[in-house]
């Protein structure tokens, strides 16, 4: 015997999300059934909602439920800095900090030959549109740490320099509360390469 | 910044769902807005039709769609066997076996003291009913090996035994496949004292 077709149904519902094998699926669906039934409707409503509201802001590409979205509407922040990150979920990690108080530009992506993901691909000709009106004056390129993001860093920082702003790269170097041991030796070349005086 | 509102209260959603953190939650609600339309929508009825269409049977208390469910319903079975489990997920485990024919009877729980729960706030009684029309023959008590589970055995089998049905309790000892050495030493003492001849 199967488990009846709702509920089989539901599981594999879950399985379609990351991480997520029959047995975890087994038992978020039980946890389900046990539910309070406003509590399940309010659940499916905000997977509709969240799917049906949500699109991408036309300036700056972060997920939003208005256009623009509310960081590129709010006229109080820096309008002449942009930080351009891979992901929507960078931005809310910048934002948690509640330091950078300028724009952001998502590309949705990075520069990766070997998955067929070229500049083309991610939202760089936006970008360079963005650049034209002249507020701008600097950009800030944080996309990640790794062999993309450095590759989608370079790509950008060499179509913008040409142009005379100013292009910065976030700092590589030690995790704060770090441990130096741990370090890999990549990470702690870079943290010597960037030493500062102090 | 917060994410917008209606990624916030996807993200809320998932995590009610157990063993699902806001880490977590945020990964599922960023891919749920990746997903087709169609198929969140799917997801979103599966939801809202386990909570709806399930229910419980009245005659075993095992999850079903119709009512009485398809095993208390098949006459092809054994309809001199009960076997007594804890949870709907003990049936569909036993199902996977696919040598049981009897029936089942599901206890929703079994009898915890600690937890103020009593013989009357699992479904004994039903079980008791049951067992009046002489059908049975046999009552195979399947509650977890633990104390809760063997509490519950102990409880059943003496409101049964005086009827003088036959009740039996699965046995205990070390799970095929699984190494003496790592057995504790009550599963190992359950196997000494339930040694048969070969």
């Amino acid at each position: 015997m199967q488990y009846p077709q709702p509920i089989s149904k539901l599981i594999e519902g879950f399985m379609r999300l990351p991480g997520i094998g029959p047995k975890t699926a087994a038992r978020l669906a039980f946890f389900v059934l046990d539910m309070k039934e406003d509590d399940v409707l309010d659940f499916a409503k905000a997977l509709v909602n969240a799917k049906r509201q949500l699109s991408y802001c036309s300036i700056c590409h972060h997920i939003t439920d208005t256009d623009p979205c509310r960081i590129c509407d709010d006229s109080s922040r820096d309008q002449t800095t942009i930080c351009v990150v891979q992901d929507t979920k960078d931005v809310i990690a910048m934002e948690k900090m509640k330091e950078y108080t300028g724009l952001y530009h998502v590309l949705q992506g990075a520069i990766s030959p070997v998955d067929g993901i070229g500049p083309e691909d991610i939202n760089i000709p936006d970008l360079l549109k963005r650049l034209q009106d002249e507020t701008v004056q600097e950009v800030i390129i944080a996309t990640n740490p790794n062999i993309e993001g450095e590759a989608t860093a370079m790509y950008i920082s060499r179509l913008i320099k040409p142009t005379g702003l100013k292009v910065t790269r976030i700092a590589h170097g030690l995790p704060v509360g770090g441990d130096l041991e741990y370090a890999d030796e990549v990470t702690l070349s870079k943290a010597i390469e960037g030493r500062r005086e102090i």
